[in-house]
């Protein structure tokens, strides 16, 4: 059994896509289970299955879980946060793309959820996804009860309106209306964005009872990562492919957005991502954690083409 | 110093609408101290404060924390929840005065959130609220980490998806499209206003620490209550005086909207009424706990005038 188990864990080294798809397929079931039917009003439950099913990468849920191996804990004690978690984005993904904040008719190739189930559904449907997170993350019985408490303090508040992702949002707002700073870029992204990377990282953290010192290096880890992967958005805008990323190329351009390669220049961004990333693998090396596989992931957040 | 609490729960005792005016305003600060000042986004926070200022009776919170002094608990204890029930009650209202909802431009005669802030600004202020009021519950620290658990699994099943508030808003919107019956619309009362009071009530029981049984009860209290306090507004919709109620009066008739005066007629929606008090008092005699005021409090919601 020993031996079986360090084989597939060097398998899974050896090929850190096939470990991401693997992974992936668990989150994929586990977010369908975790979605609660409701005699009461299906078209809700289908409206928030929609989004959750047209999902991504999955990046936030795949970290946190690789994150805890790292710390030598089977990932299956972080599977409902992950959930939680690209419950989460998912939800901030319906009320961003509501005619009322972008206004986006497409996310990933698909129509948005306001264009399949009105507005009205597509608000309620972020709301039910925002609340249920929360329950999924209580109902955990696999982890304490204090563990829990803090795993809903840290998502609440880095998802949540003073510093964390809602505030980023706000701030995203006014940056589509007036071009901003570099600082400011990246304060937006760090709340927008890094916020629930940093919940990934923390999250397991606290599973794997870190103590305060890896906490603040695993917030600071998620911090460049965060902008890495940002700025490797921004990037993609540029270079990447329509097909692949979901959305026209050139739309940040055409929107006259602020953005890394708007304000550096496409060489001045690829500079900042390697820097970033740089960053990022400095803090990896010094975990004490088996950070192979994190370390492939960074990477592959700068390079990725979608 | 015992004198001189007994002599205040006289006092109290005599006078329910100063013993409301005194919790009101102990939970119109506690609020205030709650939505957290955010240098990222002040406008978000304003938003967010714009709202719960324009505060009503707090009927929710104010049942809380009667029913924790009912069972001899001092209501300090219940201030969190209290108020971490009136975000989630006022972010619901910030999200069904939408355009896209119920296109409200008044709310308790001021303008709704989005007139004042723009749609954008308010689904994030009803998200911010959302989110939060579940960091307030978790950072409750005079509450042991286990009622923590038990508070937000409540909170967040009760104003969730499944058979929760969300569900409740889902059912509204189609029954202002088309004409329901008794029994859904009490499904929908049932959902969208008594989970809320429900919460109230159980809340108030985890902090008591009541067994299972009374918490039944509990939950029954709270159906009935919740279905009085909802028949009640129908009949103000007929009865009452538009400065009083906040929204011009005849708006559920102007509207087509069925209630349960359009479907029992004045003086059956009034017995209706009646009968659910009747219900709710009768389980009131039944709980271990000194419940004068909570009867005053349940005779109060059927007779209030806004």
């Amino acid at each position: 059994m020993g031996i079986l188990v360090s084989l597939t864990k060097v398998e899974r080294r050896m090929n850190l896509h096939d470990y991401m798809a693997q992974l992936r397929q668990e989150i994929d079931q586990y977010l369908i289970l975790l979605i609660k039917t409701s005699t009461d009003a299906p078209v809700l439950n289908e409206a928030m299955l929609y989004s959750v099913e047209n999902g991504g990468k999955r990046i936030r849920p795949v970290l946190l879980l690789m994150m805890l191996e790292a710390f030598g804990i089977d990932h299956k004690n972080g599977m409902v946060a992950a959930c939680a978690l690209e419950m989460i984005h998912t939800y901030s993904l319906i009320h961003d793309d509501l005619p009322a904040m972008d206004n986006d008719d497409l996310r990933r190739g698909k129509p948005t959820n306001h264009k399949v189930y009105g507005e009205a559904v597509a608000i309620l449907a972020g709301d039910g996804l925002l609340t249920d997170a929360f329950l999924a993350l209580v109902e955990d019985d696999n982890l304490s009860a204090d563990i829990r408490v803090k795993l809903v303090r840290a998502l609440s508040m880095l998802a949540g309106s003073s510093t964390g992702m809602i505030a980023g949002q706000v701030l995203d707002i006014d940056a589509e209306k007036n071009p901003v700073e570099l600082n400011t870029l990246k304060r937006i992204h760090h709340l927008k964005t890094g916020r629930l990377i940093e919940f990934a990282c923390l999250a397991a953290g606290m599973i794997a009872k870190q103590n305060d010192e890896i906490m603040a290096s695993l917030s600071e880890y998620a911090h460049h990562l965060g902008l890495a992967f940002q700025i490797q958005d921004d990037i993609l805008d540029i270079e990447g492919d329509t097909d692949k990323i979901g959305k026209p190329v050139g739309s940040d351009v055409a929107n006259n957005k602020s953005t890394y390669v708007s304000l550096l220049g496409l060489v001045g961004a690829k500079e900042m991502l390697a820097s970033e990333i740089e960053a990022a693998l400095a803090v990896l090396v010094k975990l004490p954690a088996d950070t192979k596989l994190l370390k492939q992931l960074t990477l592959y957040v700068a390079n990725r083409d979608s």
